[in-house]
């Protein structure tokens, strides 16, 4: 078969450019892969055991995710080895809070036109994070897109498979009234909100991406940037039903995240003054004239993962996790209070 | 919790919005899930039972995937209720060729601003096809990412999984030098090429997507967004071991697809004169000014599926399938020959 001529490279996809990727791939994907692995990279699809001996009754757990606008952060600053740690620890967590522990994830990167060292440098952060999630990078795809994407964007999506025994599923019935809600710190805005703060930072702010921000330590970029944490270590450290459920705080903030995490008759009341509200949001809310309100649903507030766990041992808990009891569950309409 | 302002609505993202078009989920999705399916759909993620008692090993096999710029064409065309098809029908033929029936499938929707009759559109597309394929739509995400999708257009990638037992495998460790090469037609462009058939028919030969096609029944847009065909249910009915290797004609056409179901040792031999070019491909290639090799490379060119089963077989697999019988593989150098 001889190379094709440069008419399709003209209509802007350079099927050679793919191919040449691809053979960058092999040594990355592979130091995320485990024993239940099967055959090589390039098939039609990605293989992987599903025989859970240790396991009743074995449930799979799947969710799907993007980056969002970070990705136009990344692009700004050109730094494109953290997104897809974002969007692999996001995945991890949102499958974790139901309990789950994971097994493989596939990427999913469309963009106008492929940079080689953009590419390598995305597959490379997830990469990095499967490897120390303990998941499988089993396969992705990559489409040369011109004319839907334009100049350096790309969106970045990401699907997750894990596992748990169905009696281990955290779907909310085993909270309580009474229990304790502990919030574990974010460390930035995580994949949420970008969008807004894109708006303040760079538009009201008019700051470019490599000035340090009023009253912090970091770079626009630096503070934007920072990687979404994974929570599933410090879920899997608890002991054996100390978790009563979990919510991971993402786009509508813990006013839409946390209610997935209770039963119908039941609210989640949190104390305003126990959110330790980080500089970067009390940045935002300021200069973008913010109200409390949408701030809260639109950001995570330093709130990354909230744990239920009965009010007995929620002492213990925060501190071991480094977390901090923000509220409790009551009795009443499903939803969160503040007071 | 009051409303939100209208502040992040005002910066491109109205999350009254996301969840107004989450209320019209669940009707469609819920027609798609089996008993395996539990719990509700709001969760973090999908849950799926992954017993599989009546496998000795079971093996789960995913593939992400992508529309291409066949979605360009639903803009155009205003016809949102086919890419979905496309996208899950494609999907099930990246596992079907590994001998894979499929189990779930998710979804991603990347606009800039959601019209929620596209949304509905789409999901209803995907939520048919699923239906068709005895798949559960078992999540989703719909991400308003504005400055990263312009106008009216949006992304749609999906993830599939399915389920083969480690002894029906198909790697292309069946095939034997002699086995017989069987097409099985496709009904169009699929979901490739898109880009280059964009240029052709839209700047070229400067027609409307309303505009008939020379020589053919249909408009432009009739035409260019005939649904992906699913291949699995040919592929389910044939008789154990019949079928030796399968391979999905996708992106990079018959050249590079066909190779992946073949052993290291093995080249497949096509006779040109045996593809019957479907008129749609002809037109491209004329207008376009195109070599046979790119054509081939580029497109499907009428054969959306190949299978290969002993020779013996190969008459009779072929006229139950309406297939044709196309070439021959041969002991040689790894690839495809055309003759």
């Amino acid at each position: 078969m001889k190379k094709p001529s440069a008419a399709y490279a003209r209509a802007g996809v350079d099927v050679d450019l793919g191919n040449t990727l691809k053979d960058r791939l092999p040594a990355l994907v592979r130091q995320t892969h485990g024993p239940r692995v099967l055959g090589g990279i390039g098939g039609f699809g990605g293989l992987f055991r599903a025989a859970f001996p240790d396991m009743k009754d074995p449930v799979l757990v799947a969710s799907m995710d993007g980056v969002g606008t970070k990705l136009k952060i990344a692009v700004q600053a050109g730094r494109h080895d953290t997104v897809g740690e974002d969007l692999v620890n996001h995945c991890v967590n949102d499958i974790a809070v139901m309990g789950a522990r994971p097994l493989f994830f596939l990427d999913y990167l469309g963009a106008g036109k492929l940079d080689p060292d953009v590419f390598t440098a995305v597959i490379a952060g997830l990469a990095r994070a499967c490897r120390r999630a303990g998941c499988a990078l089993l396969g992705g795809e990559t489409a040369q897109m011109p004319g839907l994407y334009h100049g350096a964007d790309y969106d970045l999506v990401g699907c997750i498979v894990g596992v748990v025994d169905r009696k281990n599923i955290l779907d909310g019935s085993r909270v309580r009234p009474g229990d304790a809600l502990i919030a574990l710190p974010s460390n930035g805005l995580h994949t949420n909100g970008y969008t807004l703060a894109r708006r303040i930072i760079f538009g009201k702010l008019k700051l470019g991406v490599n000035d340090r921000l009023p009253g912090m330590r970091g770079t626009a970029g630096d503070e934007l940037l920072r990687v979404h944490r994974n929570y599933e270590p410090a879920i899997r450290s608890l002991p054996p039903r100390t978790l009563h459920a979990a919510a991971h705080i993402t786009g509508g903030g813990l006013p839409d995240n946390l209610p997935r995490a209770l039963p119908a008759d039941c609210r989640a009341v949190i104390t305003r003054k126990q959110l330790r509200v980080p500089p970067l949001f009390r940045l935002l809310q300021e200069a973008g004239k913010v109200s409390d309100d949408e701030m809260l649903r639109v950001f995570n507030m330093g709130v990354g993962m909230v744990l239920i766990v009965a009010d007995s041992e929620a002492a213990a808990t925060a501190r071991r996790l480094r977390g901090r009891i923000i509220g409790r569950v009551e009795r009443g309409a499903h939803g969160v209070e503040f007071v």
